[in-house]
């Protein structure tokens, strides 16, 4: 039995608001259950210096906890350290995947994906966030005259799946995660393709027969989570 | 004229929201007008070193800006300078005078004072809404049967006041802000007594005349504030 | 009766020696009693990014305490935290406020107040002593043809006024500050104006008759310091 | 064609030669073709913070590259930033997976991977070196009697699989990496299952038959990785 | 013919004021001609890790340049890194080198020296003026009876010495430092002994005779820098 | 009798081996007894700021020990504090001292020398190879018809000397300089010149006979090394 009464291939409550600030291009607050994360999208005219003169755009993401959001206060310097640069590196690398780079020109797009509360999944929902940001970012390069298509050239998503107690789950809570054997986070597209696979055995390696189940679960959970994407674009 | 059509001595719409985030020990997300700050209280068993076996507690405060809560981005590495600090430093000297530190015990209590969103005023409004988060830290300090007195022993807020195109105004929004000739932040207790002051002319020095106006601004606007937080905490 | 059997009127006996070091454009040694700063300004033929191209100017200013300028050793790595950062800014907005910038040009001068020894109003004697030092450097400009007539305009000096034992004071020295109830910082112009106003209690918090009291001693006090400046630019 | 004319699903010459220095508790230098990591295992009598006085120890690791392992030369500095520290978690985690921290005993294990040439896969040639010079190390405890027997409980080696013009391919070197469309890293224990899985697209998503694929290559090196290890620990 | 007429082995004039600031356990300006350092000793009850509960004290030195020291401003963050932290290690271990750190106890004297003006032999003047201030601080351990016989166990100064157009010169100020083939720093005893040498070729190497003819200059300036603070002290 | 039964006036085995790493355009890995340091020289297309625009080059160098390269473990951040710096420099200032800068042109050669092994000597090992790598990136400069003619205007190679129980000696090992009363490293050019004479008393200081002997033994150990560096570089 779950935490929450789910079913082992259920999602949690997904909610997916546009416009959460004034300022940003984008700016999306979404939810896993209890997990919550702003995910914003900033544009600016300049690119790291290995793209200048290349007609090429970047787009790039930075990953943080606020401080007590989670259940013991985290020091403020720690945002910069280990967990949080590698979260933001797999945010930035599967933005990009979708992104049309040329497409988007001598631009960049920041990604600012900022936990106000965390029970696990954040890097999943800051993802699934992201894209949604990402996507309103540039819906308003194209209203604004800027560009003539738009750069994103596919769909992405990601969820959690992880083994707990033997049993193979979607979407772990905090709970969960913590007593999990194995932690797995699956970047999507929307036409079924892998962006990323990230797991990691904490303490029990684990067999070619459990990852086969994982990735189902999580292929389920994602064609779920592109679809509420849609319907947040108002594409339903 | 003002942008939001107010009057000189009226503030923005303000609106207090507790337990906004489910660990912190207070949770406070408070608006004055556009401007959006979450501010969480976290108690911790420990105190600085100068404290250690003396019995007494302390009370302290950092305050951050999100990387896109503000029209440009900002860096997130500028947190920890200046301007950050300097506010810091402020909400915790201002929380610290209405508490009594003896009666919390060898406890600190942390408010972080997170910006949401920024439209002039974030730390007025920061300090503002910490009171109610360290008010509801130390209510579950009695509620939990760890203290039999609550040690806040007065009730503070915080209003801005300036001068712009030669009118002295209360609570600028940022378009006001930016042109103002005098930038003025009061802290205030209840009783009307005064516990940080602090202003500066940008461009044109002030005239004590100017001052007494401002503070009897602030005055009025501090007030409507206290009225504000009682009723947020069930005190009407 | 004050340590040093002062009036609770009185400034400490000032001295203000100019060209206290040779490379500097302008370099001042001021003592307030036993506090003792080193006010140097340097001019540099660049301005901060945000300003190139504009044809103005800037002045900005660095705090810093000696490591064992007061009584115990300060670690040196102190000087860029907060605290120091907070005066930093202080002097530097003080200074630009009786500054014509763009009458400067593109030139920045950076003063330098480095307290050689602490007993209390480190902040105050640094902005007095520092209007003497820009004085000196901008006096340079002129005689050297670059700029035909002076930046500077306005004249500002800095004192603390607070209250210990219920009494206000003026010029609190290390002893009387570190048990004071408000403690006071005021900039002011000659013309009796006001530039900063910095207040803050230290426990007690302050009604607004007190902070009247204590800006008639502030006033009286910037009187007598705005002449000590005139007479060591030789103006008596 | 590969660079090298290897078969798709070969590994490059790998030698693992031990006691390459002094001091270390165990000192291994790795060669996966060209690329060369030196491997070397620190004891150290004391444990993080978090496992004070729990009895139990800590395996760790960090990765550096020296300044000029690589085509072009690295900063210093660098090797605290976001890669390194990714690999260094990595490399971390992994061992842990197959050591009995509580048969340890309160002491940590410090597995420092310096990366002397820096051909591709250099996080996995660390991995597989750094197993053999952990074992190093806890062998040196059972000779000097501080421990009865061996916390190492399992064997782990990893590879790197990747496709390239669409074709999977095992061990890549730096040329086919930089072109690869899909780079995956794998963290394996001798009884077949998963330590890690890492694996990103670098533009082309992956479907899960190319995954499948990966997965056999990556079998395959890393049961010859396996005997590798044990030739080189004398137990063929 | 040297800038101000000196003879090739004159100092220049040397002035050592104690007492100059309050606080400090010992406090001396020093000048060898414009250059001025202030040389504070620091007594704290404390000592680095290494010799907790050894007995023993410890004599370490920080060494740094006011930001307008010199004829271009140095930015405040340059104190801390290369030619500050050399200086800083040079100071130490040459009063280390004239003190029974047994006979100290287990107490830490910190040389702070930091330069007020700098024409060229701030490290002389700071090793020489040091001196002085240790020296005055060990008095005031033996006045209050803490400690029964003084831990110094010799005396110390410093000289430079250089070659300029081929001339082998006393006491180099910065012009002729500037223009200097060969720069060399001497710390000796009141024997005649040698505690540190730092030659350095500046585009030109240099032969033993060259290296003799250094030394012969530097006993002769050792020798008048014993008198001077020995008459300093009160012991002539 | 020496720890390695050498005479008092003998180096240690010396090996040279050039092309030790296939990047960096020179790469010598040299041993000293069980000192064993890795050389690289890599040549980059731009200069320091002071130099741009001048016609001229640079040669800089930075060097770190590997973190187990000796006896108990370093931290890695440590590479960038005082020691390490110091002898950065040291290594810089040599290497320079036999260049042609104004005939490199506008190109710097940095220097990395990372100890993979420490016996003492760490720096003079590191100079004597650095000289090697970089007369092999010069020679490539050559080879590729960049430049005419080799900036190298000399030899250099650096040796440690010592008083150990009052015998002076050549080429300390670690166990030597760890009880040695005086540490003397000295770079010297083919010709007999000294570039760089650094010798401190550690607890004893040392007469001008002591110096003397030293200065002898430092040539006579020289010599031998400026043989096997043109032996290594095939100029027997």
């Amino acid at each position: 039995m779950r935490p929450d009464n789910r079913a082992v291939d259920s999602l949690r409550p997904v909610t997916i608001e546009r416009n959460y600030t004034r300022y940003a291009e984008g700016s999306v607050l979404i939810a896993f259950g209890h997990t919550r994360v702003l995910c914003t999208a900033s544009l600016e005219d300049k690119v790291p210096p290995f793209l200048r003169d290349t007609g090429s755009g970047w787009v790039t993401a930075e990953y943080g906890m606020l401080p007590r959001s989670a259940h013991g206060r985290i020091q403020r310097d720690a945002v910069k350290k280990g967990r949080a640069l590698e979260i933001s590196r797999l945010i930035g690398r599967s933005l990009r995947c979708i992104t049309n780079l040329a497409a988007l020109g001598e631009r960049q797009i920041t990604l600012d994906c900022d936990v106000i509360q965390a029970d696990g999944g954040t890097r999943t929902a800051a993802i699934t966030g992201a894209y949604v940001a990402l996507h309103d970012a540039c819906a308003k390069l194209i209203r604004e005259g800027i560009l003539q298509q738009s750069p994103i050239a596919g769909q992405c998503a990601a969820v959690s799946v992880g083994i707990v107690n033997g049993e193979p789950l979607l979407d772990l809570c905090y709970d969960e995660d913590s007593v999990a054997d194995v932690d797995m986070n699956l970047v999507m597209r929307e036409d079924g393709r892998f962006i990323e696979v990230q797991g990691s055995a904490e303490g029990e390696a684990f067999s070619r027969d459990m990852m086969n189940t994982m990735f189902d679960l999580a292929e389920k959970g994602a064609r779920e989570l592109f679809a509420l994407q849609q319907k947040a674009l108002g594409n339903e």
